[in-house]
């Protein structure tokens, strides 16, 4: 280590924390009039919203919380998420965003395992709560939140309802100051095999994270992806990597914010278009969804910015956005990683290139933002050239990434193996910084010694015109290793083998964009394609399928 | 203390430290064909660039240079002391920027007082540095900074010149990861009485100073002070807190760079023209300075937007300026705080009022930026209320003040009484957050347990149409504490007494912009009023004077 000049704790004695706390005072303090809205049922301004938080910590503090508590919330996006964001951390509680999507089973596993003391229930969870209530270890009490319909509800230890409470607590509270390094927020992320894993992110960590991304996107691209004046409407869910964060760079800015409940397309659209927003992100399914959505017809979305993330945005969908005048650019990142790791802003080279080209970068998973390090690595930690043709596993250092799986040792030394962070996916990095995802780690197939993206061969075989519907796994091969396997669902009165398929094929073998082992040699039509509760390719349920049919004999297969 | 979940520095061993060679891989990673550029004398991209920094970094280990060792510049404003920026803090050494408009005296107590190593020295210093070089202690080697015209000069322990060593040094460096409360810069303020103070800042925080800038002027305006799009030029000496930290925030986002060497008024309007500058900063004397030189006349800056710091911002310079298509922006901040405390950005309500109020806003020392929290201290530590009319001491925290100066405990502990950094100054804060200055403390008039603020008596005063300049100060008085003296220059043929001046006031009492006793009884017309090295009023000498006067007598003198 080198000897520089390290000023002693005792001597940096003035050094402020970097705390979330921060980040609230700074977008409240001179945007007074400024509206945080929710849904068609509530607007209130800045000044409330900062009172807001002040009562939510009163009545905390009430409920019997404190510093180093896990606070549980089950809700939608709305003004309450927005609220525990700032409340629960700044009294020195852990949020612990409950992922509604998960199983009851899931759930139940997750809340015992992050020792949540009190839970904040949404009226519409109420029946699935109480269904696994029985089996809650560490909930101490409950508090309801309702879009004010009923002010009490079935719950077990309920300290009584959101707003009710609210109003009659103190808007005043003395947020005191503690270490940086105090866990803010936790939640769990599903991998393809055992139990949900617990990622945590602290005050640092978020300040930071938000200032990043403030400078991301207010300065880093040609157009202002998001400053004073936009309107932010999040449809990435705030217990999924707390909305990717935006809000908090929202409040820390203070920009007008809308939070949409559910996600009823028609609803997204309709606020949307009364309340101007101009920023927000999403998954590309969700978009996909959004503009087939019927009050979508028509309507121009004309300044709306939207940054797409979560799967990979295709040129398709990327044009059909733009017809709407929707502008998208790709960023990446995960649950682990807080998550803005990278955003697909065009540099002066690439935004003096055609269209066409500035597309097919706006769309890739783009440059690491600042105080981020990507970098390739290949077998036993050794780093691939930033060429934009080796393929490794994508690595990461950054002042936001989790430091492990809450209490999972062995889990997280696999995921900081070599001291970077292990994403799991399998990219390039070319020489202008630009990160392309080429798959999961999981599902790149090893055939002979090579290795061939499943995402790529999912693409071209999308294009045959038969096929509506795709996923392709390795399956083991005694010679091979593993061998490239297509399910297919194709069109309506359509047929389609695997011989068919390897015509389809062999002009992107000859033309050098696959090679001849990537064509599969073994494909099976079926109906339906599983998928995860999130709408992604369930590819680990496809492989066991394929094992059952290739052990037993099906109808479904088709081989060379 | 609260009992957070804090993690531990064992289980938080992934923990990104916030170094500057972070910023500056951030910018070149993907803007490699963006330029740097010297006058009228070098330009190179971003790609070169890195590796310059990684020359300079061998040239200087070569050298001797060890992490902990001072290495001072005295240079003019210069692509070189960029790459000095980031080259010394990231081999772990510490950059002491040389105040060149410091008396050699004062230079030879810094270079002492900061133990400087090694010293690079412009070739036009030489002469300077020479005239000291035998009582400086600590300096090993030199190095020379030169414009391509000598190879060599004649400075004591002369290591080479800059240029020939980096020609010949590997564009390879391995920089390597340090605590980030480590020291990366060090300079000297030049206070009223005493010797110059060393405050310093860690890459710690410069990193956060860098990331709430970059936030602040790219999200938090109506306007995008500085993008990705921007072409930067600093009019603000980079010995004066690093040219106000921007360059940092201009390479972090790989925006084009230009620097200016020694400030000629007509090279400068020539930069801005040929490079197409659209983002600068400065203090006003030196803007109308700019706006004066010949090939400004007729000049269209159509398009240049500008920070105005380090003295108030006046409206006549603001409206002359806009006249010139040059948008304004008044900040606010100081040596000791790295510097950036606040900027004059407008919020959604004041956006919306007339030009001539939101002018009146633009000219404010501004609403305090993200992280930085700002209050009015009265006596013993006593907060005043934020209603824009208490007046106290503004004081400060924020994540990147310096944690006192240099080897001066009592001073340092004066700076930071009662747990904030003050200021010095004396202001007001509104409930929109924002600040504005009223006057130095110590140059505040106290009368008869009023305060009177020296500047705003100094502006009515001014308003005399026989008044040219005009420096008001506290003068002792048994009766009242003290009382105002107002020492004038009158314009030609024009003249003024206690008399004259005091009907001109007496308006102003009538309005209730003063009150009685703030109209000085006694006053002096002089041919000129003294000034400080930086053109600031010298107030510490014209007391001195006026004593004098007193005692002997003078002519100067008008009593009422």
């Amino acid at each position: 280590m080198l000897q520089t000049r390290v000023i002693p704790p005792a001597e940096n004695a003035y050094q402020y924390p970097l705390l979330i706390k921060s980040l609230l005072l700074s977008g409240s303090r001179y945007e007074k009039t400024r509206e945080i809205v929710y849904r068609d049922k509530l607007r209130y301004s800045y000044a409330t919203f900062n009172e807001r938080v002040a009562r939510l910590a009163n009545v905390l503090s009430e409920a019997g919380v404190k510093a180093g508590d896990t606070v549980a919330v089950m809700d939608w996006d709305s003004h309450r998420y927005l609220e525990c964001m700032f409340a629960i951390p700044m009294i020195g509680a852990v949020l612990h965003t409950i992922n509604i999507r998960l199983s009851p089973d899931q759930i139940l596993y997750t809340m015992n395992h992050a020792e949540d003391r009190l839970v904040l229930v949404n009226s519409e969870f109420v029946p699935l709560y109480n269904a696994i209530a029985g089996q809650l270890t560490t909930v101490e009490k409950t508090l309801l939140l309702t879009d004010g319909d009923a002010k009490t509800a079935d719950l077990p230890n309920l300290a009584g309802e959101y707003e009710t409470l609210l109003a009659a607590a103190s808007p005043r509270y003395d947020f005191a100051e503690f270490d940086e390094n105090s866990v803010a927020t936790t939640f769990y992320t599903t991998g393809t095999t055992g139990n949900p894993k617990g990622v945590y992110f602290t005050h640092r960590q978020l300040v930071l994270h938000t200032l990043a991304m403030a400078s991301t996107i207010g300065a880093l691209d040609s157009i202002r992806l998001m400053g004073t004046d936009d309107v932010y409407m999040p449809i990435t869910p705030m217990f999924h990597v707390h909305a990717w964060g935006v809000p908090y760079v929202a409040t820390m800015l203070g920009v007008k914010q809308v939070y949409p409940g559910r996600y009823e397309p028609d609803m997204l659209c309709r606020l949307i278009q009364e309340e101007k927003v101009t920023f927000s992100h999403c998954v590309p399914t969700i978009l996909q969804m959004l503009m087939n959505a019927p009050n979508a017809q028509g309507h121009d979305f004309g300044g709306l910015k939207m940054i797409i993330g979560g799967s990979a945005l295709n040129r398709a969908l990327y044009e059909a956005a733009q017809a709407k005048g929707i502008q998208l650019t790709a960023a990446y990142g995960m649950s682990e990683t807080c998550p803005l790791i990278s955003c697909a802003y065009l540099n002066e080279q690439l935004r003096a290139g055609s269209e066409n080209e500035r597309t097919s970068y706006r769309i890739k998973a783009g440059v690491p933002v600042p105080l981020v390090e990507a970098a390739i690595m290949g077998s036993e930690g050794r780093f691939l050239p930033a060429d934009g043709e080796s393929q490794g596993e994508l690595v990461l250092r950054a002042p936001w990434l989790t430091q492990g799986y809450f209490r999972e040792p062995q889990k997280s030394e696999e995921l900081w193996e070599h001291g970077w962070l292990h994403t799991g996916d399998v990219a390039t990095l070319d020489s202008m910084g630009f990160v392309e995802i080429r798959d999961r780690i999981k599902d790149v197939i090893k055939t002979g010694g090579e290795w061939i993206s499943s995402l790529e061969l999912e693409d071209l075989i999308s294009r045959h015109p038969a096929v509506r519907e795709v996923a392709v796994v390795g399956v083991p091969d005694p010679q091979w290793g593993e061998r490239p396997f297509a399910l297919l669902v194709v069109r309506e009165g359509q047929v389609l083998d695997a011989k068919g398929l390897k015509e389809h094929l062999k002009p992107f073998v000859e033309q050098g964009h696959i090679n001849k082992w990537a064509i599969p040699t073994q494909i099976a039509v079926v109906t339906e394609i599983p998928k995860t509760s999130v709408g992604k390719l369930d590819k680990k349920r496809i492989r066991v399928d394929i094992a059952q049919w290739q052990e037993a004999g099906s109808p479904f297969l088709s081989t060379l």
